[in-house]
């Protein structure tokens, strides 16, 4: 062991283990009701479809589908992703070379992290904001500086103080990018407003940041109207947008994409080649015969019913049962997968923990998690993609017993 | 796209294309022959029983097939891989935690690269090496110190000399690992000899390093007898041992393992949690089922004849069509997918490639892209897994004359 332990980096002494992954490990108990982790329903996935166009990609692609393929990503599923993203976010006349295929989200963000972050650059980043970027860009030492969430999304007043504070201590050239999550937010369920996306387009010009917008959710809105994407609004201009197909089709494939202009695409394809070579060509090809049958915006539709229900569920479920509080609120998200409660300021969601899963049989996430500044201790996050509309009645149930109990 | 230029990392700036990539995109019209790539046969993929695994996992696993999984892997696939790789390496006792899945045999050297070069450490390569890994372990900015190949692998005298003098220069502290190939090296074909690995054990204890072991191409051996593996002949002290799926079944499902202690790997796996979360469920999921099927080995079997043959083939065309020299050599490997030729030392194989591929409609990869000091102008390595038998012959005959224009 020790002659391994002399041999570390220093950046691998940054590395620490998931807290999510940490506590869900302790949830695999059948009894307890899980509001963890951001797991869709395996019930959405369309698995009639997959195991028959698996079954012929293998067949009958097989010198592609099994062989290696270009880092950029399967040149068939660019083109019918950029159909798909047409239609999605009506983007139109990107390029196959403005498309880069990741293996999952992650990816993209730990490439991201890795060509953009040198030691002590500055992050933007929403607070709270997704645990998993915050665990790809730290390796690279980046200090962050934290803007809060309201109803619209970021704080636009406060990013605007926080950019001037910047300018005037000179610090303005170390700002690397603003991190952000628009639409359903993780973990906070908001939404950011079409006037605070302007605003943000704006602000990166003048203060000279790029814009990573991350949009795992966007197609899973349950009410209201859809907002442009930043990328959509700006023209691209500055902004690296981030796809996933793993809440709306399935995680286990790992597919994740960057769109952004040819120059800064290729300059991660370098950064790519060095990390995998290229995602799985199979996963790649199953997906490009997915997006060809059309079924996927038939098979969203019912996956937004069946999370609409269940967000619903819980929100009846906690107005029913969670005390009448000034200093209790939870957020009401028109879309994703999560759901943001607040508690009173003198309790601490992470103390309580232990106690939720083993004694009362519920779990969640502390709030405190998803803060690059370890604030928001008094804060939860609540999925409700996963347990059943029953189970979400009787978790809410269980928690808002916890939750009295601790109450002054 | 100056909005971006800014904003690079450092790090960013030491990403460069592979070369090889970018000479292969060179050799994409069907008149040339290419020795290029190291890529497989598909003929030799397993397409009957793959197709009907990947379609049944879908429909009876897709829970767990198609969502998340740990990111150290699945676990079914790291439990069947235990039992193939006791029986591949005569490896017993393996624990599934000293087990890790990587997203094809590049992230690991990708993650090796992160949790173990700070910048300005020593890395011992042999010369030439693998390319890939150079550009994984590139961006953490590593001294290079190359020791030459011989006919039984790494120059032992010349690696005991190089850590003499690093101890006495007292720079031994920043050495952090051998990076080896023991098996029909890429690019140079050659083995390491049992006795070349214990010495290379013993130094790492005398002078305190570790050993990655890349094994990419161990079951392809055509003839001789199987040479135990540093990991087993050292009882895995201080050796991180990496296998791939890539040669023996397919690349295109991108699965590469790590073995090596629990903590080790622990540690390891922190990094792919903030790298990709978990490679690909469905791909790991069809692999383990395939492993239970114990066809491997007899696939491994047919793979190996259909190699071996097109082997023999090529050493056959060089010694009929190459120019008689003492200055013209190429190794014999006893397995693997890889010939090493060294021309005359005026020649500069580089400065003919684009005259044989477009002119003489042959292609394979100039040496120098093999070192990382730079030096080995006068090789070649020549791949013989993809081209036809008569293709082998055609193209070694182009090759042949090519070579002869430029004798002096």
């Amino acid at each position: 062991m020790d002659e391994f332990d002399s041999k570390y980096a220093l950046r691998a002494k940054r590395m620490k283990a998931s807290l999510i992954r940490e506590l869900l490990k302790m949830t695999q108990n059948r009894e307890i009701i899980s509001f963890g982790g951001g797991v869709p329903d395996p019930e959405t996935f369309p698995i009639n479809t997959l195991k028959r166009i698996a079954y012929d990609v293998i067949e009958k692609e097989y010198a592609t589908a099994l062989q290696y393929g270009t880092t950029e990503g399967d040149r068939l599923f660019r083109e019918n992703l950029i159909r798909f993203i047409a239609e999605k976010d009506d983007i139109r006349g990107l390029d196959v070379d403005s498309v880069l295929v990741t293996t999952g989200s992650q990816q993209a963000l730990d490439l991201i992290g890795r060509i953009f972050i040198d030691e002590g650059d500055i992050i933007l980043v929403e607070g709270p904001t997704y645990l998993g970027a915050l665990s790809a860009f730290n390796i690279n030492g980046p200090r962050y500086i934290t803007i809060p969430l309201k109803d619209n999304g970021i704080d636009i007043d406060c990013l605007e103080n926080k950019l001037k504070e910047l300018e005037e201590s000179g610090e303005l050239k170390r700002v690397k990018f603003l991190y952000t999550i628009p639409n359903f937010h993780n973990p906070a369920g908001v939404t950011m407003g079409l006037e605070e996306r302007k605003k943000v387009i704006e602000f990166a010009r003048r203060y000279d940041f790029l814009i990573i917008e991350d949009d795992p959710y966007g197609l899973l809105r349950y009410e209201g109207e859809r907002i442009p994407s930043i990328f959509k609004l700006g023209d691209g201009e500055r902004t690296l947008l981030l796809n996933t197909f793993s809440k709306i089709l399935s995680p286990g494939l790992r597919l994740g994409t960057i769109i952004g202009e040819k120059e800064v695409i290729r300059k991660i394809v370098l950064a790519k080649q060095g990390a995998d070579l290229c995602t799985p060509t199979i996963t790649q090809r199953i997906a490009a015969r997915y997006l060809e049958t059309n079924e996927i915006m038939e098979n969203i539709r019912a996956t937004r019913d069946k999370y609409s229900k269940k967000l619903k569920t819980m929100l009846n479920s906690l107005e029913e049962y969670m005390p009448k509080e000034d200093s209790i609120s939870w957020t009401h998200p028109k879309g994703g997968l999560f759901l943001w409660m607040r508690l009173p300021d003198y309790l601490d969601t992470m103390q309580f923990f232990d106690e939720a899963v083993n004694e009362y049989k519920v779990a969640y996430i502390p709030g405190s998690a998803f803060y690059a500044d370890g604030s928001g201790k008094n804060t939860m996050r609540l999925s409700f993609c996963l347990p059943s509309e029953s189970e979400i009645i009787e978790g809410i149930k269980r928690l808002s017993k916890l939750i009295k109990k601790y109450m002054r």
